[in-house]
């Protein structure tokens, strides 16, 4: 065994002990706390398993797939949760999250650098099939969470179904399936009050 | 699609919310508070991507382990957490988790029911080397955060070294490297005093 090489993998897998305090917008389904990043990350992990029959439109490598989803929140350990509605946020997300990726994968040994900073890139840039279903299920999740706690982030965040209808369209590209249950599920958070029309 | 079927899938999905709020006897690194057993499952998971070369005994399939580590801990929603060292409790877990495992897999289509069962079987019986890898993982992880913790909670649960070794030992089988690694750990721990002798 080479220590040296053990010894960047385990510094990286302290490091990222740091993203279970990185919280997102969303609650929890019981609505009792903020959601944080990892355990988005796990669900999206979790959904990948169930729900990769939906990516109907080409094969995926579900392996593939959950890889991306457990890792690509990684760099808010430094940039950060942008809320996905802050328009001005959104623009300067790029810059930061390029540069938490470069120093947080490279404490990795080299190959596994590359490998992580790869995948990352590929689920940011949506052009592979793989990296198209996992958007999708990076919305479905918290669609699901506001569905569920009676869209009680919506409202704290004045979210209309306008943004949420345009914010979640891209569901299509990974999954036309997924994407009628999550219009569905917007109609009915329409109709239920939970979103402003 | 088959609505029927997404919508078993989803209730899962939801269902499976609750395990956000098992929490461990282990804290997070920063000793801030106690982890929940999402946060320890989806470690294991990026560890298992990033470990898998030190399974050098048998090849292992890198998808089943991470299927394994994402979903061995479900069962608590309705079993809790049962603490390792409690002798009492250990006895009890097994009837409790697969009383749970009934119930919460079984919300899910039959084949996918069938699938999570067999996964979580096969993690708790540690036979095949996909097993015995993952619950080396499983036990050098919360070594980890026990270190990281100066060893907090095994202050706190009056825990030994020798109650430490014998508990981690099976890391070996799954791994010599990562025995080997966290045998350091644990005499590190003893000199340092973070764990009594």
């Amino acid at each position: 065994m080479n220590g040296e090489r053990l010894r960047k993998q385990i510094d990286f897998i302290v490091e990222i002990d740091k993203l279970k305090h990185i919280l997102r917008r969303t609650y929890i389904m019981d609505n009792s706390r903020h959601e944080n990043d990892v355990e988005h990350s796990w669900h999206l992990a979790i959904m990948t398993l169930l729900l990769s029959e939906y990516a109907e439109q080409e094969k995926i490598d579900i392996l593939h797939v959950v890889k991306m989803v457990l890792i690509h929140d990684i760099v808010e350990i430094d940039a950060g949760d942008t809320f996905c509605y802050d328009e001005q946020g959104q623009k300067e997300r790029v810059k930061r999250e390029r540069k938490a990726a470069e120093r947080l994968f490279s404490i990795l040994p080299e190959d596994q650098t590359q490998g992580f900073r790869a995948l990352w890139e590929e689920f940011e840039e949506r052009k592979t099939p793989e990296a198209r279903f996992a958007a999708s299920l990076d919305r479905l999740q918290p669609l699901l969470h506001n569905y569920y706690t009676k869209g009680f982030a919506w409202r704290e965040n004045s979210v209309t179904s306008d943004m949420v209808f345009d914010r979640n369209k891209h569901i299509e590209k990974g999954s036309p399936s997924l994407w009628k249950f999550a219009k569905d599920l917007i109609e009915e958070s329409i109709k239920k009050g939970y979103l402003p029309k």
